[in-house]
């Protein structure tokens, strides 16, 4: 995909899909590429396959691989699929040419984890990246302490679509946008819907999510109304969202992604537990607490269920 | 190595050696293997492979395995070999089982990296690994937001030796050690020389460092001056140190793998720059404040030089 495409793709919402497995714990890329394929029917902008609410992390190298297979399949050329790479910068590399390879639009690189990261070398990592990469490539910042230069050189990257800006550091951001070529990579609001209004009010457009996975049509309407400019509707939709975002924030956001796969398996599609060191599965008070609010936005429209979904256990 | 005798080892100096790397960015193994050579017959009591300062995360796991490798033929049974794994627990296991075939002493658990980690399933990361490993582990937690409990339940598990402790919560650990079974897991200070005497103070024993890739009598001397119990005079050799930790805590500790391996390219041994996202190499200025640093200890005795070292070029 051109980086032009790429760009105004982003400026829309980028949907971060769970991973699905089976029974026995292993990957299952049936389930997984229907996912996907849920995500993309709804319309969301931008499809990430194997960001950090799939997963990245806990997955193999092979796993990585099923996955952004299972995302081409699933999205089936309805969305750009943008490939989450990462690890060492050599391994992101590989994983970037194989995404290449097998048809997606452009890759992510999750941030770098190494615990000793100069601010400049973190920068230096993304470019290396993106000038290996044969795909527009957005970077995913969560670090702190990058200067408003640091940032800028990362933005006027000839092939970086986008910065996934993923810290409250809304200073930096407010400093960094129009010290950008304004035709150099789009500031997207890295922290999902909660943040959105506050990152469009600085400058970001679009943003990420995992409540895509369960609820869309809640995701496309805060974006909808923040690009309207709208932002008392994008807040009043943003409260409706607020007891699930909080939730995932519980075990020092070890139930980010425990949250929205019990959702999704609510919705009809069992994706399984989360592996270590995510918190698999949450205690009956909070999945209960889940499925009130899932049953009230149930009965509003708001969450894609599958058409032959089993009745709902007693849990909620 | 019986867990008995590697929570002995454990006591001691855990030295934490660099990996050389060719012209061309490749790892280098022979001269990887003598910086190990050089740790173990200093008298490093245990050598940590492919850890943090060892550059674990920009290494592909091919390369981590040639590091290990080269560090069970230099240390050639001189010492315990810890063979540090990561990444996800699945990747874990496979390193820690390679390892175990390879001769290696132990392993030690790299931080789950994942950002979305409760501290109970960072637990269970740990506790799983320590199932799955023939080897004894070292637990390395650096993640905040642990309680008490937490703590003891992973130095009770049977196959933890120890437990490398990297945050400053030292009221947690304070708490931890009386509250662990006594003959379980050591609590090790993972934040080296310049913390050790506050965690020994606490009740940790031994401790990490990367400095005995260039000055172990330094090391050993606070080593030898806490085993005493004589506070003061480790004090006095962690005053000496200072300025060298220090300048590898620039750049948000960009500089920390760095300053060490700078200080061992001087000492004779190239072993090239820091990969990204770590700091290349340092800028003149610093260069040569490290190699007067370095000049000083040498004129007192207090680093190891190689035998067929050339002269040092002009930069200091």
């Amino acid at each position: 995909m051109s980086i032009a495409s790429m760009r105004k793709a982003l400026t829309g919402v980028s949907g971060v899909p769970v991973t699905a497995y089976d029974g026995g714990g292993e990957v299952e890329p049936r389930i997984t590429a229907k996912v996907y394929a849920r995500a993309a029917a709804a319309g969301i902008h931008n499809i990430v396959a194997a960001g950090n609410t799939g997963e990245f992390y806990a997955l193999t190298p092979q796993e990585i691989r099923i996955v952004h297979e299972a995302a081409v399949a699933g999205v089936d050329g309805q969305a750009p699929v943008t490939a989450a790479v990462g690890r060492s910068l050599r391994e992101a590399i590989g994983m970037a040419r194989d995404a290449a390879a097998m048809g997606a639009s452009a890759v992510m690189s999750h941030q770098p984890v190494d615990p000793f990261a100069a601010p400049s070398a973190q920068i230096d990592y993304f470019c290396n990246l993106a000038d290996a990469s044969a795909l527009p490539l957005v970077a995913y910042v969560r670090a702190e302490g990058f200067s408003v230069a640091e940032i800028v050189r990362l933005a006027n990257h000839g092939n970086i679509a986008g910065i996934k800006f993923a810290t409250t550091d809304l200073m930096l951001l407010s400093r960094a946008i129009p010290a950008a070529d304004p035709n150099g990579a789009l500031f997207v609001c890295g922290l999902a819907e909660s943040w959105a209004p506050t990152f469009t009010a600085a400058g970001a457009r679009g943003f990420t999510s995992g409540l895509v996975n369960v609820a869309p049509k809640l995701s496309l309407a805060v974006h909808d109304a923040l690009e309207r400019g709208d932002f008392a509707a994008a807040r009043a939709i943003v409260g409706k969202l607020e007891p699930f975002e909080r939730m995932r924030t519980k075990f020092r956001s070890g139930a980010n992604v425990t949250v929205v796969k019990e959702a999704v398996t609510y919705s009809g599609l069992d994706v399984g537990p989360v592996r270590a060191p995510g918190l698999p599965q949450l205690d009956q008070q909070d999945r209960e607490e889940l499925h009130r609010l899932l049953r009230g936005w149930e009965a509003e429209g708001d969450i894609q269920t599958q058409p032959d979904r089993q009745a709902v256990k007693a849990a909620g």
